[in-house]
């Protein structure tokens, strides 16, 4: 077999990007601004401060500025573990006997497992330079969590987790790599927070919720000197960190000529995706290109495709600012059955808006074949994916088989954001045949919609 | 901070090794032969036959030849994974604040998470091309198996995996892995072979061993049409494999300059350090240039340091061939604390002739210190590493600091084999401060000497 482009393109370390791209700033319909919970007016820079880093403030507001530097520091570590390969499915082609040619941008080739620690080395740098002690975080399925750890004992910061306590519980593993990168790791809810106490009060027993979690650690950030909170995904400051994926990826076709017709990634929070997209999606929102952009997202936990386009709590607690976009309401719980993470009721903004506007499609697939897609990934390329990013897999084996049918030899990238090291749980009942899907009923998502806040206007 | 010299140096398609070195040629000393346990005669092609697959014996016998081509499938299936990446231990450098340039290989970022992919793919390959239907092994910490059903998945190989007992129970999720890739994985010892029900009649509850496992994997496959059994370290074969590891590593250094002064590596079985500094020996045997060599092994199974150098079963079965090796005897095995892999009773007859001969050293490391190193290592690099590849990162540390008391630049390379994601049991025990050491007894290893075969004039 020649083959003139190889399994995996690699950048080398001059043609690794240097700053990253807002692509706020080539949007005409902007995303909706943070909105104070109690007063329902925006929250500008100074009503941040208590929580967040001033400099991801300034990153989170910034919605003109289209390429922001990333400082020296964060590009020595990002060294460590990037450029990430983008690998050409070549095996995965020929199981499938497509004409298609199928791309994977590959984050899990670092010990968080996924694309998490790009953000998380940024926030902890910029919480560094501020001259914090700490940050505090949540984590549902432990990915972020791990990444934050590691950025953490990096840069010598104290690193304070809320782990939803069924993670805390059914992933010990998870908590233990935390530990090792010197993370004080805590089931939520716990007694050691207001918000906390009174979760486990009114609801004696409870497993926890990421919503929860998130409240948990923004208290706890806030009431503490010298601490902020740091979030990993949903937030545009998170988004414009992950374009780093993008931006390589993007590098890497280039490099090469290759123009994709469409990019698929997995959607939970979606920062991945959006980072995934972003440079490509500038092109297409100033005329340049055109692409279609494929969000995937568990049928279990539907946001974009059953989701309402609204102003929302962003935790469980109520404490965090308001932000718009499509939402199963902050009170919606995936069923339990639902392995892995992408369960957040919510989804950026960014992505929210340009979805609203008819520049992204998004699919909801079930998870049993979810991980069919992911023993048939596997098996031919190696790589044992994690549950969200398998979705991607999923809808992108499908976009593959339709070029089969048509003959069509189109170029599908997608993100392949981690490995499923930790999942193997999951991986387990589906491997004794006892999986099972699970969707909401209509009657559920309306007990959720009806939790949505009364803004005005809206 | 400008670096001529980037964080990580991946080869090119093109500039990756397209042969297997084989050291035994230049050997003076060769390696002694396999001997038949009944006879003490060597072992020709015919004999082995039964056991193992055509084309790997003759690799196995061959002692003279330099060069073997790597078949281009095979080929093509590493560069799914390969060239791995050469880094700049530039973080750790800088927290040791040694004068020292620190290298290591890193073989983890592979779903086996380890450098057990490079032989497996290799055998099962050969099997395949033989018409077999199937391979057998054995697997401890889980690292091969894991290796072989990925290897045995992708050219549609039936694989059985005997894992030993204790771990099959204590690391459910690596026998997920394996089964998500196909794999047939049996606790060892089991009711499905005669000397595994042998074993069980003679010591009920036992929780298995690797020597035990090995026996009933050979078993299974002479006992079933089609099938041939295939061993992931200890043998000439494998080493062989494995030298993919340094001919990479050489072309790395070569491709900056680069000259070590010492390479190390973790030592179970011998293959990933055999396959480590084969490129390097090879040079010091033609008398070209010189290098440090240094095995480093656990306390609790020193075969280099306090093993003999005798002719010995493979197995506990006692139905393998015998080789001569360093060894503590077929019937050690080492203390339940010991975590990880590194627990073979025997070594390498390539690396035990070398290191008989005074062309390397070796030395021997105390768990708790190992774990030091890795949380040590992690913290600054990155790469949570297993157990096992932290024994090279300790030494590699202890030498860099050497060179700190002294002032000395040395470049030191070592072999980091692998990732600890499916070891997080052993990290929490030391992260609770519960991890103990563990020393063989004089009194211990002479019980395991006792035990050596009468093979004539030894």
């Amino acid at each position: 077999m020649s083959r003139e482009i190889p399994y995996k393109i690699y950048l080398e370390e001059h043609e690794m990007p240097k700053q990253w791209y807002n692509v706020r700033a080539d949007m005409k319909n902007k995303p909706a601004p943070l909105l104070n919970p109690a007063t329902f007016q925006p929250m500008g820079y100074e009503d941040l401060r208590p929580v967040f880093c001033d400099e991801l403030i300034r990153q989170e507001l910034d919605d003109t500025t289209p390429y922001i530097d990333i400082p020296q520091e964060i590009l020595d570590f990002y060294k460590m573990y990037r450029p990430s390969p983008l690998v050409r499915a070549y095996c995965l082609e020929k199981k499938l006997g497509t004409p298609a040619k199928i791309y994977y941008k590959f984050e899990g080739n670092n010990t968080s497992g996924s694309h998490k620690l790009n953000s998380a080395i940024a926030q902890a740098y910029y919480a560094k330079k501020q001259g914090l002690k700490g940050v505090t975080t949540e984590t549902g399925a432990g990915q972020w969590g791990t990444a934050l750890s590691m950025a953490c004992a990096y840069l010598e910061l104290d690193c304070q987790v809320y782990m939803v306590k069924c993670s805390y519980e059914q992933k010990p593993f998870r908590r233990e790599v935390m530990r090792t990168y010197g993370a004080k790791v805590t089931p939520s809810p716990s007694e050691t927070t207001e918000v906390g106490r009174k979760i486990l009060a009114e609801h004696p027993g409870t497993s926890g919720s990421l919503g929860c979690a998130i409240s948990e650690a923004v208290e706890a950030a806030t009431h503490q000197e010298g601490y902020r909170y740091v979030l990993g995904s949903v937030l545009n400051q998170v988004l414009l960190h992950q374009t780093v994926i993008g931006l390589e990826t993007k590098a890497a076709l280039d490099k090469y000529g290759i123009v994709p017709d469409m990019i698929i990634g997995c959607a939970g929070g979606g920062s991945n995706l959006g980072g995934l997209i972003s440079p490509f999606m500038g092109e297409k929102l100033r005329g340049e290109k055109d692409y279609r952009f494929i969000a995937v997202e568990p049928a279990s936990c539907p946001s974009f495709t059953r989701g309402r386009f609204a102003y929302d709590y962003c935790d469980t607690g109520m404490v965090c600012p308001l932000a718009k976009m499509y939402t199963l309401g902050s009170g919606f719980i995936p069923s339990a059955n639902h392995a892995g993470g992408l369960r957040y009721h919510g989804m950026s903004t960014i992505l929210s808006q340009l979805y609203h506007d008819g520049l992204m499609e998004a699919v909801s697939v079930e998870q049993t074949s979810v991980f069919e897609a992911a023993e048939q990934f596997a098996r031919v390329e190696g790589i044992l994916p994690a549950p969200e990013s398998s979705h991607a897999i999923k809808v992108a084996i499908d976009e593959a088989l339709k070029c089969k049918e048509t003959g069509e030899a189109k170029t599908i990238v997608f993100g392949l954001t981690g490995t499923g090291y930790f999942d193997m749980y999951a991986y387990e009942k589906f491997n004794n045949g006892v999986m099972t899907d699970s969707v909401p009923t209509d009657e559920e998502l309306e007990k959720g919609f009806a939790g949505l806040p009364k803004v005005p206007g809206q």
